[in-house]
């Protein structure tokens, strides 16, 4: 089976690994199923073919040859699980615990934190982005923070490293990047264990390596 | 087995059904399960307690005698799903789309709802609020007219209703609370074939009856 993903052409964070095919090669990496990659430019994710790929215009999109195509990165991370090893524990309970994290990662953490990191591109020049940043700080520390507070002193978020790991460190990733991690080791830590992932860090040399292309 | 979800003991929406309780209700009603409820306040989410079942200190929960703990909506939405018939197809493939919805409702078109909705409680105060507003407006409505376009005149999001479709559903009902869905007849429609199903009324009847004796 052949799976292709779309990406950015150039990706907007300059190959920080940010973008959110990230996670659906991460995922790929650790089951280890190869994939080919279809590089979009923007205007090529507002075309009505795209759009019949993924309705909100946006990437990742996963394809198989056989006929399946999905978009959202949680959604084709999960796939991912279910047809490979490593991602999910196999018994039913620990698993359900493993999913919960995808959903905490993504429905909860995440959306303080794009927020935040959306901030200083919209509002930037705005009159009232100092008071608006420190309260979208506040917002997305808090939320860090009561992650933090869970994780304690665990390698990782319920048991052995899961997809639900791997969604949170790819948020964390984003976190760090505008600053709200900043106070909460543990969390850095734990993402620094993510990154050490040889399935990681093959994964950001590939959409690193699509950039550098881009930019050369 | 004895399901027990969380609720909030007086909901802030005053029992118009946003509360997240409302989504795992309507599939336990879908799928034909019994449940009952623990009634929390603000103060008691914030507990020891609640924090150990819940790390963000939210609702709802959702626990089974046998032992298994869940928090986060969408994710105990799926293990419903998983657990009983009607709220995914059997399908791999028709599973997986149906999967993908459930995370778009909540992780691409629920988060520029939810910011929208809680500025007027945040920001309203400020001298930004009108032109944030506006903002933050156009920013969920763009996100709702792509997903207009994809549903055309559709019943369901991908062939049978299901747990995306319940989880959309219930997003709807924040756009529509919030102002956003106005004009788009075909999603206000979509809304409507959701809330005349008999599994939704039944648990918004069960929500709504919890807030009316909390307050008579």
């Amino acid at each position: 089976m052949t799976v292709t993903l779309t990406a950015f052409a150039s990706s907007p964070d300059r190959g920080r690994g940010l973008a959110r095919d990230m996670r659906v090669r991460w995922a790929l990496e650790e089951v280890g199923r190869p994939y080919d990659v279809r590089l979009l430019s923007f205007s090529d994710m507002k075309t009505k073919e795209h759009l019949a790929l993924h309705p909100f215009g946006q990437i990742p999109t996963y394809e198989e040859d056989r006929g399946l195509r999905l978009f959202e990165s949680g959604a084709i991370v999960l796939h991912i699980a279910e047809g490979g090893e490593g991602l999910l524990p196999t018994d039913p309970d620990a698993r359900a615990r493993g999913i919960q994290w995808m959903f905490a990662a993504l429905n909860t953490v995440e959306p303080p934190i794009v927020e935040l990191s959306m901030a200083g591109l919209l509002e930037g020049d705005k009159p009232w982005f100092g008071e608006r940043k420190a309260m979208l700080e506040a917002q997305a520390r808090r939320r860090l923070g009561e992650l933090s507070q869970r994780l304690g002193d665990a390698d990782w978020l319920d048991g052995a490293f899961s997809a639900g790991d791997l969604l949170m460190a790819s948020v964390l990733m984003r976190a760090r990047a505008c600053g709200a991690l900043e106070g909460f080791e543990n969390l850095a830590a734990y993402l620094a264990r993510a990154k050490a992932r040889p399935a990681f860090q093959r994964a950001f040399a590939a959409q690193l390596a699509v950039y550098q292309a881009a930019n050369s």
